[in-house]
């Protein structure tokens, strides 16, 4: 390993910790964060573990104006007997690379970053919380900070890892949601930004959501920018049908984005042997499925919900419900094996998991100011 | 008027100001920033002028995860005898509350923004530059504050107007740009954001202008993005054509920004009595023309710039040399009536210009803290 030279401040004011039958989703930081400054000419220098403290930006700084960002998502879990594990990071750091590359942000060290968060979790290990189905959701992100109004990439930018306990996404635990099929609003087309985690595809998709939240669903259905015709995404998710036996997902187009959990679900899937293709898939395929009486399971894939069973899909004015808007047999065995792997308590024949402890990251842990 | 509660806290400590021969674009702030806050539930509250200072936001603002931000451009020009001037202020104000409408922010008070606006002019009035090509600034943006870790509308904001004293945008002054027509990336599509001015359509299409200013074109003239067929816009500019005697220009369709500069121009132009059309424009169509010798002149418009003019378009691998490289006749009748129009020298037959005056704006200015 190479030794990265991470100096950690450690707060002297810890928070309380919530109670952790009672998490919200993103509300609640842990008492450090990790921080990272790049500047031009010097490349990225100084990381460091300090205090969760407030960002301090000028007015002018880029990221407030021309929307240079990137982000990722992701968890840490403590397993019944008191192990930490990370889920695929290297997959998170990977995919944060692709987003830089697509936004001009320059190239960060994946080695550096995964190692970085190890010891962040290690500084913050009392806030992952242990119940069942919560977890620790950790955020990734990099700013534009140059101070400096002109469309150009930024000179300068900070890559900053925030941490939050949660419980489950959807308070009621994994139950059938609600999908409206977009008609009007698109998220991403061919030669855009779809393929990156970068804010403006999100910023995008916050009209449609609204409007369908007012008709009574939780998310919409992304079509193609181009033809409004074939499936994309959901929200935050990746979409999995199962038609007639064989489970169908969207091919990765350059639109959407490449979930994690997607790839790990098409992996399980193919190690249980079930048919699983990636490929286009209209929506009026989907439609006649339902007619046919083959749609049998639907469900969305993330890092924040893992699995969400689609209970219903509305398109245009008809009302697709998917198995009697009950949790499919193959949905929740997903649901299961997947959180069992995240959790520790299931075998993991993949290798996804990683433990983080003080033998596989950094030095001991001192109090104070210093330098690993 | 509204009396309009506006709080102004002098800066005791003046910044030098820049030599107004050798200003950049975008790199020097006055000494005040205006500033109001939104809270779900309140409204928009405290608007006040504050002495320029960084913004301390925490890790977790949904700025800088989920892009919900929108912008405003426009320019203060000082007259030959000392009358300071905005060119259609309302304008951009109104486009603001557009952009909030499509990214889910709430509306502004435009009068309010505008009087503050003027406000903060006359606060900061000795910063505005007099030489010819120069101007003030003015940067009016919104940006989501609520810390929270979830893909749904803010429920705090922050409204902020800066100012910069500038130069031409160009720092050789107005001279024929050469553009890359773009083949692979697409800035914006029918259902999506171009039409609003929000971080993310600057960020998505920093790729294709770094692409295309390695080859040596400044920027790009963005196609479509369901047929990559139809001409959009250049970066921060709208575009126009003179085709045989007639001028052209993409119509509003939604993925495109309604420019201010582009409605003065087709409003100056149907004064003179100069044909000028507003339609879909195909690349082949702007082709054929270059083709038939009758592609006479082309500019891109917006308020940074205020009228480029385009003496060359890279259209796959040939180059399409307009006007022989110079600036067409129209375009710098155009580019001189409409500075003249904005910095005081020439006749306003439209009433575009908003002088900015203690008689029509607030009380007198006192230093200290003070309630107006
Ligand atoms: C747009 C979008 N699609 C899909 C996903 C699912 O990706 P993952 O499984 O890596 O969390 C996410 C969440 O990260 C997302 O934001
Ligand atoms: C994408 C885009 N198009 C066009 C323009 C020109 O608009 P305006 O003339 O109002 O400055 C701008 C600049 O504001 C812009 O950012």
């Amino acid at each position: 390993m190479k030794n990265y030279q991470i100096e950690t401040i450690l707060s002297t004011n810890r928070k309380p910790k919530p109670d952790s039958a009672h998490l919200e989703f993103g509300r609640t930081f842990t008492d450090h964060m990790f921080i990272m400054d790049y500047t031009e000419g010097t490349g990225w220098h100084d990381p460091r573990i300090i205090p969760y403290q407030p960002i301090s930006l000028d007015p002018s700084s880029m990221v407030f104006h021309y929307g240079q960002t990137v982000f990722e998502g992701l968890k840490a879990y403590l397993s019944e007997d008191g192990k930490v594990f990370l889920f695929r990071p290297d997959r998170n750091f990977n995919r944060l690379n692709h987003s830089n590359a697509r936004l001009c942000i320059p190239q960060i060290d994946e080695e550096l970053a995964l190692e970085a968060l190890k010891q962040l979790i290690l500084v913050d290990r009392d806030w992952i919380p242990q119940a069942e189905g919560t977890s620790l959701y950790i955020r990734p992100f990099i700013i534009s900070t140059e101070p400096h109004l002109g469309v150009a990439p930024s000179e300068n930018y900070q890559f900053i890892i925030i941490m939050s306990p949660v419980g489950s996404y959807y308070k009621e635990g994994i139950h059938p949601v609600k999908i409206a099929v977009e008609q009007q609003y698109v998220r991403a087309v061919a030669g855009g930004t779809g393929e990156a985690k970068t804010g403006g595809n999100y910023s995008s998709s916050l009209k449609a959501q609204e409007v369908a939240e007012k008709v009574g669903y939780s998310q919409v259905l992304w079509l193609d920018g181009r033809e409004n015709k074939y499936v994309e995404e959901v929200g935050s998710m990746n979409i999995f049908f199962k038609i007639n036996g064989q489970v169908v997902t969207p091919a990765l187009n350059g639109s959407i984005l490449a979930g994690i959990t997607r790839d790990s679900i098409i992996q399980l899937l193919k190690h249980w042997n079930v048919p699983v293709v990636e490929r286009r898939i209209s929506i009026d395929e989907i439609y006649q499925a339902y007619k046919d009486g083959v749609l049998e399971e639907a469900f969305g894939t993330g890092t924040a919900a893992v699995i969400s069973p689609i209970g219903e899909l509305l398109w245009k004015y008809e009302k697709l419900v998917v198995n009697s808007g009950e949790i499919g047999k193959l949905t929740q065995e997903l649901y299961d094996t997947l959180t069992g792997i995240q959790n520790g308590t299931k075998p993991d024949p993949f290798g996804w998991r990683i433990e983080v402890n003080p033998e596989n990251t950094a030095k001991d842990m001192h109090s104070g100011s210093l330098i690993y």
